[in-house]
């Protein structure tokens, strides 16, 4: 993109987002987007960036896997406060040995996204990046202020639900890294077993599903008193839904649902919890009342994503993982700036 | 702030940000901010980044400063379109190499500055970054949208006025990359009159003063039929609202209000007007009917800035700089991709 000047990249990214909604009332290529605000509800908002490097290899992840992940991540964040996402932000720090063709794939990976989710791009930055790509969105959704789901307000004796599987984006990253086609032949599916559970946790690292539909469901229907997403893995996601609750939580190691291409990976039992514990699936991590329980199972049931309970919320106090033999203090999540 | 942990950062900026207004329902620590949304007006979105390399080095600017500009940058893209900023979310790449008295310094020149513009720092990202230090920051304002100052709607015969000084950004990193002091001793203001005006450019550059209140002062009073912000310079500015409008431009080159210090520089007259029309300045441009002229001086004098005529739209055509001896085409402003 190096010779390609602003204004054509520009037009190469209104060609891609296409016609905005009524509600917008201005787009791309003024000094700032108009939108009208939803009626009835509170405005929701997110940024995320994700960075060449640190959070994906382009030699593993394809520019539209890239784009689609920058904004899953987002996403994922409205998904977890229950609300609806209507509007995207983009911007982007651009290498200078991104070409054309990957500049163009990363915006349709993020485009063919947004349509999918009904969410705008309404505007965004470009400029060079002297070192890695990244790509930085904001999203702004809406939601009725009561109907929204906090990281507070979990209660002692609430079961603890987590949607789909852990572990898998992790497994399918190791995948990636141990084969050297990585890239040329992704997520075809093979004709054995594990080969298809091993095409399902790439699919799961490239291009993550955030459980948009779940969350405003869950959100409407009042069922979660507290929810977060699992964005730095379900070990993080439990210990600070916990505390911000003020409370202590158990979790059966037993009942996590595991991604079977985890066991595939052959390893140490302890390293496969701390996997599967630090993947970031971008999954829903709930507290539901017991009176709850079968608005969630509905609600779950219309998003068609299977919903786990694997564990509870306790009086304030320590986070612990139950096995069969013992009770050990919870490991601690993925943490950014850790050394 | 390698080995700070996200947490204990984020305690960091909860205890600068300070408490939030009312609307603001929910900050910084959940997945997302929720805001109630201002009444009859509509929302007004930018996101803009500063990437260490390309738009700040840190060897001439402060981590203050540098927060201070991330969002100055943003914050005069809402200027240009009439609206009164509300919420910022703040997006950081973090080397390892910044060190936590510079982390603070970045959030105190950031927070500082939204306190100016009562401007609520409501949420944000924190990763590390492998490469430069780069500040994203997302802005969210509101605007009646009647009073909104797009780029286009300016009409043959409108006169073009810009706000204050232009070239004094330009000429500040100038003289920062000439005298090696450059950070000891910044903006100590000298005793001539040429040690004031290179002071007052090494401001300009350091910590542009976005113009809010003019703002949002013209989109209320109606005075101008367009405006954009000089975040290019003022050549980039002319050429794009007057492409908006679909219409040509003369601008008179002795009516331009350049700053003092350029002319300390001692440039050939060519450079002396490309680093003028290049410089990002962060002042506005208007296009302003004739009917409105004293009803712009006034709104200008209540926010208490110079606004200068500096030439008019012309029906379709090219744009043209006017000078005592001929008229030649428009100097192309700053592109971000040219090589």
């Amino acid at each position: 993109v190096r010779n390609a000047g602003e204004h054509a990249l520009l037009a190469r990214i209104r060609a891609r987002v296409g016609r905005p909604p009524d509600f917008v009332r201005l787009a791309l290529g003024d000094d700032a987007a108009i939108v009208e605000p939803a009626r009835n509800t509170a405005d929701v908002l997110t940024t995320d960036a994700i960075v060449e490097g640190v959070h994906f290899d382009r030699a593993l992840m394809s520019p539209r896997d890239i784009g689609h992940r920058a904004l899953a991540v987002n996403l994922s964040d409205l998904a977890a406060m229950g609300a609806s996402p209507r509007v995207a932000l983009v911007s982007l720090g651009l290498p200078d040995s991104l070409t054309i063709d990957e500049f163009d794939g990363l915006f349709d990976g993020l485009c063919d996204l947004a349509a999918a989710h009904a969410t705008a791009i309404v505007g965004g930055n470009l400029t060079r990046s002297p070192g890695p790509l990244f790509v930085d969105v904001t999203v702004v959704g809406s939601v009725r202020p009561r109907r929204a789901l906090l990281r507070r307000g979990g209660r002692a004796g609430d079961a603890l639900f987590v949607s789909g599987t852990i572990g898998g984006a992790a497994a399918g990253l190791a995948w990636l890294r141990r084969e050297e086609t990585a890239l040329t032949a992704p997520a075809a599916p093979g004709t054995t077993a594990a080969e298809q559970e091993r095409a399902s946790a790439v699919t799961r690292y490239r291009t993550p599903a955030p459980r948009v539909r779940l969350g405003t469901l869950v959100g409407r229907s009042r069922a979660a008193s507290a929810c977060m997403d699992l964005s730095d893995g379900l070990g993080d996601a439990v210990a600070q839904l916990a505390a911000a609750s003020g409370l202590g939580a158990r979790v059966e190691a037993s009942a996590l649902p595991v991604h079977p291409a985890v066991d595939l990976l052959d390893l140490a039992p302890e390293h496969r919890l701390t996997l599967a514990l630090s993947s970031d699936d971008y999954e829903l991590l709930f507290a539901v009342p017991r009176r709850a329980t079968r608005a969630l199972r509905a609600a779950a049931g219309q998003a068609r994503v299977d919903v786990t309970r694997i564990g509870e919320l306790t009086r304030p106090g320590p986070v612990v993982l139950v096995s069969a033999e013992s009770e050990c203090p919870w490991p601690a999540g993925f943490a950014h700036f850790s050394p």
